[in-house]
C-alpha cells in the first residue's frame, strides 16, 4: 500500500483550454507529478454534463453511484471516485465557479450521498486543492465556496490549498501565482500520501463510544452549573433587560 | 410611461417543478401580480442552457447581446432583457444555486457587458429578489452570491429581497417562509415601479463632473493633512514598529 | 417632505484614517453631497465598540433600541438610526470587514430587532452602499457579506452599490475605483430620495391580504396538478430509481 | 516526538458561556481528549480584544509576533501559537462569526505575517475545525469564511471539519449536531497527530526546484501548441465574433 501511487485528477473548468486557468493548473499538475502523483488532467469543456435533477429530494436513497443521468458526467464522476486527490481550476465567472463546474459538483453528490446507502461518503478522505483565475474579482468567493463544499463531502484540505491570478496578463509571469499553484499541486499529493490507507474518517458511533446518553447528560450538568453562575453574574443585566422588555 | 406595466420574470431553477422552490416562487409571483406586475413564470429545466464559453476573455467586445451560443439560453436572455424585475428561486445545491441556474447567470453576462459596446449595462435598473430552498443549509450563501452578482450587473435590490425555506416539510405550511416570499414578490414590483422610466444609473462621467483632476487633488490634499496629524499621534507606535522591524 | 434632505452616514472602518479606504469613502461622500445628501463622515476607530452580548438569545425582546451596552456603540447606533443612507467603507481583513466594523454590525441588531417590539425594523427602507479596500483579495467576499446582511435588516441596495480597490498604490490614481466610489455615493442618495417618505415596506399581513388559507390552498392545488403530470413524465425514471433504491 | 501530545485550543466565541455554541464545543472538546488531545477550552468573552490596527499596511514587516497591541489579545495569540489544533465555535451573528472572534482572527495575522520575517507562517500546519450555532441561518457562510481564512494562514482542514446547529432548542438533543461536533473534535486531533513533526509545508523554492524559467517556458510552449489547435477549431466562431465586434 505504501508504494501505491497517489492518483490526482486535475480539472480545467475553463472553456479556454489554453488560458491562465489552464496554465496554473498545468503548473500544479507538474508539481504534483514531481511529488509522486499520477496526474490525469482533463478539460471539463470536452465533456457534456447535464444538470443534476435532484433525485434525492424525492427519494433520499435514489441518489447513488452511478448517477442515473447517462451522459459524460458519469465518466467524470467515476474519475473523481477513482482519484485520491483533486485539483480544481476554475475561471471566476461572477465570483464563483463556472456553471459547467457547478454542474459537475452538483452531480458528485451521488458519491457523497453513499452515506445513506453504504454508510459512508465515497468522497471521504480524498485531498483537494483549488485554483481560481479571473480578470477582476471574486477569487476568494469562488474558492471559499468550493472548499467548504468539498470539505462537507469529506475531503481533506491541505495547508495552502489555494492559488489564484487576477488580471489580464500572462499568469505565468506572476511569480506568486505560479509558486502558489505549484504548492497546491505538491501539497495535495503530500497530504493524499499521508492519509492513504485510512479508510474511515467520520465515526457515526462516536457519541455512543463517548458514553451515549450518559455522556450528553454529563455535559448538560456541567453546562447547567456554568449557567447558574453566569446568570448570577449577569443578574443585574438580566433584571434590567426583563424590566425593559415588558 | 407611468401606466405601463412592470414585467416580472419569475424563474424556477429547480428540476422539481412541483417542489418547495416552486411553491415559494408561486407565492411570490401571485403577490407580484397583485401588486400590479405582469408575471411570466418559467421552469428553467424546460430550457437547454449551454455553459458560457467566455468569449470576452479572448475579445472584450465579443461578449454582447445576443449571445453567440444558439440554444434555449438565448431565449432566456431575451426574457431577462425584456423584464423590469426578476424573481429567482433556486434549490440550494451545495450551498449555492443549481449549476443550471449558474449557467444562465454566466450567460447573462452578454447583457451586462454591453457596457463596453453600448456604454451601459442592459441589466441596469432592473429589480431582483431571491428565494432559496433546501433540506439543510446554505440558503444565505446561495442568496448572498446571487445578490452581489446581480447588483454588480446593475440590478437594484429592494428591502427584504430574500426568502427561504430549510427543511423537508411542505414549505407552504411555514408562515415565515410564505410571508417572506410574498413580500419578495410585492417588493420587487414596488421598487420596479419606483424606478421605471429612469434610464441611467451609473454615471461614467461623474468624476469629471465633480471636478476631475482638481477634485481628486483636493481629496488628496485633505487626506495628506489627516495623515500628517495621524502620524504624529501614532509617532511613538510607528517608531516602535520601525525599531522592531529592523 | 420632498424638500427634506437625505442624511448620509459615511463610515470609515479602517484604523488608517488617511488610507485608501478613507480616500474612496471621501470620494463617495463628496459625490453624495453633490447629489444633495447631507453627509456625516465618521472614523470608526475613534469609537470604542464593545462586542454584542447576544441578549436576544436569552430573551427575544431584550434586544432593542437603545442597546443595553453603554459605550460609544450607542452613539453610533443612534447615528445609523437617524440616517437615510449608509456608505460603509471597510478595509478587507481576511476577506471580510474589520472585526471592529463587524462589532458595529452585530450591535445594529437592536434596530432590526425592533420588529419584535415595534412591528417593524428600524433599519427598513434605508439605502446602503459599500466600499472595500485591500492589498490582495476578498473584496467581493466582504461586500457580499455586508450586502446580504443589510438587506436582511431591511436596507435597499441601489444599482452598482459597490466599489473597491485592490493593491498597494494610491487608490486615487485608479480611475475605475474612484468612478465606482463616486457612483456609490451618488446612487445611495438618489435611491434614498426616491424612497424617502415611504414608511412601510415589509407587509406582515400580505398573506392574509392575498387570501390567507384559501390563497395557500389554491397554490397547493395548482402545484398538485403539476406534480401529477410531472411524475407521470418521470415515471420511467422514478420506477428505475425506486427499483435501484431497494 | 510520537508520544508528544497534541495541544488543542477550543474557543467559545459566544458571549453566552452556557449556550448551544458552548455545548457543541464541549462535545468536540471531550471527543478531542478521548482521541488523545490535550484540550484547553477558553471563553473568548473573558478576554478583552482590541481591534487590529493594520500596521502591515504602513510597514509590511511591522506586523509580527508578538502583536504590538498590549491587551488580552496577546495572550490569546500566544495560545494559538502554542497549539497544534484549533476548534473554533462561534455563534452566528449576521451570517458570520461574532465581531469579537473576527477581532481575534484579524489579530492572528501577526502569526501568519511571520512569512515576511521568518520565512514561514507560524500558523502553518496546525489543524482547524469549526462549529457554528444560530437561531436561523448563515451557518455555512460563517464556516466557509473561517475555513478559507485559516487555510490561507496555513492551517490544514480535516475531513468533516464542520458542525452546526440551527434552532432554538437544546442542541444536545439534536443527534446529528452532537455527532458532527464530536467528529470535529476527534478529527482535528487525528489530523494534527498525522502531521505533527512536519515543520515545513509551503515550499517557496518549488518553482526553482521544478526548473525555474526553463520549467515555465516548457509550460508556455505546451500551452501555445494547444492554443493554436484550439483557435483553429474555434476559427469559425472567432471570425464570427471578430466580425460582430467591429
Amino acid at each position: 500500500m505504501a508504494s501505491s501511487k497517489v492518483r490526482v485528477l486535475a480539472i480545467n473548468a475553463s472553456p479556454r483550454k489554453y488560458g491562465n486557468t489552464f496554465k496554473l493548473l498545468k503548473v500544479a499538475a507538474e508539481a504534483a507529478e514531481r511529488e509522486g502523483g499520477e496526474v490525469e488532467l482533463i478539460q471539463l469543456y470536452d465533456y457534456d454534463i447535464k444538470p443534476c435533477i435532484g433525485c434525492l429530494s424525492d427519494i433520499q436513497v435514489a441518489c447513488r453511484y452511478p448517477c442515473v443521468l447517462e451522459d459524460d458526467g458519469r465518466e467524470l464522476i467515476e474519475k473523481v471516485h477513482r482519484s485520491d486527490a483533486l485539483i480544481i481550476a476554475t475561471p471566476i465567472y461572477w465570483y464563483g465557479p463556472s456553471g459547467h463546474l457547478k454542474n459537475l459538483i452538483d452531480r458528485i453528490t451521488c458519491l457523497e450521498n453513499m452515506i445513506f446507502i453504504d454508510g459512508r461518503s465515497w468522497a471521504e478522505g480524498k485531498a483537494a486543492g483549488f485554483i481560481a483565475v479571473g480578470a477582476d474579482s471574486g477569487n476568494i468567493s469562488a474558492i471559499a465556496h468550493l472548499m467548504v463544499v468539498l470539505n462537507s463531502m469529506g475531503f481533506i484540505i491541505p495547508p495552502w490549498a489555494l492559488a489564484y491570478y487576477i488580471g489580464s496578463e500572462d499568469a505565468l509571469n506572476r511569480h506568486e501565482s505560479i509558486s502558489d499553484a505549484a504548492n497546491v499541486g505538491a501539497l495535495v499529493v503530500r497530504v493524499a500520501k499521508l492519509v492513504k490507507g485510512i479508510s474511515e474518517w467520520y465515526n457515526p458511533k462516536l457519541i455512543d463510544e463517548l458514553g451515549g446518553d450518559e455522556f450528553i447528560k454529563s455535559i448538560r450538568d456541567e453546562v447547567e452549573k456554568i449557567k447558574v453562575a453566569e446568570f448570577r453574574k449577569r443578574e443585574g443585566l438580566i433584571t434590567k433587560l426583563m424590566r425593559e422588555s415588558r
